[in-house]
């Protein structure tokens, strides 16, 4: 157990949980429910693609050699001996001085080795046969789109871990996934703990609030990919904390508690963790808000005792539970997806310890991206944390922070993540 | 009905399609399902936040004007009358020279001005009394969080149409949301047509794909906020398309067909359009890819003739159904989000439409945007699209665009997006 209320540097505390991070289990979903899931193995292309040569156009396919002559003074005639659309192939072969019309994505006559595009050619009839004339030569392989053009069979398209878009579900179908194994959701259990919080449809009573955290926390959740069940809220009695939070433990694959890591009166969450028999990774972070962030681990599941406060929850989800979620989910960048920015306005307020204020991503017209602290940044303003698309983040002891300075920022929202390690943010993260 | 295949500039398509675009209607979700729906009204503060004064620190609540003597050599000491915990509300009225133990979150008990954390005091017990002791004095207000300093009773905290992510999430919870308005999300019908294409579970044929674009599609639309109806595939039988596309239109809010809008001999579209009675908004857009979207309208119902070429398809899908679909959710900013962003790779190929280029979006360390075509480019090439995370647009007849020149962007994957017009960006719409 690490020593009490030490704090550790956010690299140290990321790196702690991360080792206890571990890869989820595989199920298969319909391709019609994989969207917004995760690969749980990587995507190959099962053949080439296209699996044919086929023409890109509506035209007539041809022998390019026969076309060698053609000029606006000498039209060369062919004989169109045959038609067929998308999905159908010409029988036989394509003879010197013969077309077939094709429509676009159709299969390329055995034979030819070109099309030219119907404005190019004038079609007529005679004896009952049709033909079409051209004007100009094409060369072999003009308006073709040739087998494996697109993707060589073989050729990984998607790695396990990767998030299911709109391209991904097209590929998924290509190759004929109709189950697609997708990683599966890590089931994220959630307490909230504090006898000042009343359950959403209470009214208001002198001295309570209402529980937000756990829904702002069942909304990150589900964000990072996780599913949510939720406890409900504890009540002031120790023992019957200890029973709720043993028996959520066997239930979830990771249990984020929020409120009760502090050194108050009443809070119960480090007393608990010693009845466990849980190990401490740490319970003080060099960061604001959520410095009283705890971090516990008992059989290699971890325990996440997030600050009671909306901002410092909302920080240490992010920071710390996010990547594990990602982790369970194969991602190989579990991390929140980070970027330099210019900040919006003057920053000058120095902390002892690094900041992760709440703010919103813009981009000015020469091509930058600009992050702004969300108005009225005390740490427990739920209201700023409504915009909230990235965390800012000011390294410690330092207070020189000007508009138009070049800060790091972390994507809230991005599907993308960032690998480890952030380490490369080599101030951010000193404290 | 426009004169058929007389291209039209891409603002004024979007404009079209928009005249057609409505709001829908509002349903009732609990609380924990709301994660990820747009708010059907706009969210009130309903109290004060906080909704009393309170303690931001574990310490001692107390009246400033008590302190006012205390220094370092003339400690000040004070009864410590009570203790209260975060929910809890101290009865009585403090007096001259008593102090009220208060922890993170607890009411201001009254008579009391200011906190004092815990560290700045020393506590001793006396005749089974408890006192402390501070060194400086301290002003009226210090460490009280005040009634309202969050927000406002009768503050606008999100409008509707605003997407609900964890901050939204948290501010229902605040103000006892345990059912929440959202938007019914659009039903979207889907129709493929196409003789090449098989359905995703059959083998490959010669000259046969699978349809891949209806599950790209499909997840598009989940992504844009909609709901999707699937009705398979469309036979090459007119007759039966045209009472398939009746059919689905009564059952659904908008209707996306892909494939069959071109000029080919199979391309039954534009004739199931003239059979219904439906009036052809466009039928060829000066873009690329997707130049023969159509878009038609009956009963101002909105038909999507998408191209059925992949790229095109997503790209007509993004244009012009995604803002159709996020103002059916209220959203006042339906548009792809519209940013500037340097160009990653020389692009030189100039093109008489205006270019739609799939993309990915990166950060470099000086706080630019950076977009670059995702690889092999040509509009058949299912592969690229997977990695798509913006659209980068490229004017058209221009072709010095180098590296690191200024493009637009849209941003596909972004929750935020933009508000109509993009005529600000001039260069980019013209054809």
């Amino acid at each position: 157990m690490v020593e009490r209320r030490q704090p550790i540097l956010v690299s140290e505390a990321v790196s702690r949980v991360m080792h206890y991070a571990k890869h989820g289990t595989k199920e298969t979903v319909s391709i019609t429910e994989a969207s917004g899931r995760y690969l749980a193995e990587d995507l190959i292309a099962a053949h080439d693609v296209p699996s044919f040569d086929r023409s890109p156009y509506d035209g007539f396919a041809l022998r390019s050699v026969d076309t060698q002559e053609a000029s606006f003074d000498h039209p060369v005639t062919f004989e169109v001996v045959g038609a067929i659309g998308a999905g159908y192939v010409h029988e036989g072969t394509v003879e010197a001085m013969q077309a077939v019309r094709v429509m676009t994505g159709a299969a390329l006559p055995k034979g030819c080795d070109c099309v030219v595009k119907f404005e190019l050619t004038k079609e007529f009839k005679e004896n009952d046969k049709d033909f079409m004339t051209i004007k100009k030569p094409f060369a072999a392989g003009e308006n073709v789109s040739f087998q494996g053009e697109d993707t060589k069979k073989g050729t990984s398209l998607a790695k396990q871990g990767t998030y299911i878009n709109p391209g991904i579900a097209a590929l998924l179908a290509t190759f004929g996934y109709r189950e697609v194994p997708v990683a599966k959701k890590p089931l994220v259990g959630v307490i909230a703990t504090g006898s000042e919080l009343l359950e959403v449809d209470q009214p208001l009573e002198p001295g309570k609030i209402r529980n937000s955290n756990a829904y702002m926390m069942m909304a990150q959740i589900e964000r990072a990919g996780g599913e949510v069940k939720y406890f409900g809220q504890l009540s002031d009695d120790f023992d019957a904390c200890l029973n709720a939070v043993k028996g959520a433990l066997a239930k979830v694959d990771v249990l984020i508690t929020t409120g009760g890591v502090s050194v108050g009166d009443f809070d119960y969450l480090p007393a608990i963790y010693e009845r466990l028999g849980a190990t401490v990774l740490f319970n003080k972070v060099a960061m604001r808000p959520g410095s009283v962030t705890t971090v516990a681990e008992l059989n290699g599941q971890l325990l996440f005792g997030l600050s009671g406060n909306p901002s410092a929850c909302y920080v240490g989800f992010e920071l710390f539970t996010r990547p594990v979620l990602q982790t369970f989910l194969y991602n190989k960048a579990p991390h929140l997806q980070n970027i330099k920015a210019l900040l919006g306005e003057d920053f000058e307020k120095a902390n002892p310890f690094t900041r992760f204020i709440r703010g919103t991503l813009a981009y000015d017209r020469e091509g930058h991206c600009i992050v702004t602290p969300s108005g009225f940044n005390k740490s427990n303003a739920v209201a700023s944390l409504a915009e909230t698309n990235v965390l800012i983040v000011i390294p410690a002891k330092t207070k020189d922070y000007q508009r138009a300075s070049l800060v790091d920022a972390l994507l809230v929202e991005a599907v993308q993540g960032s690998e480890w390690p952030w380490d490369n943010v080599v101030l951010s993260y000193r404290s």
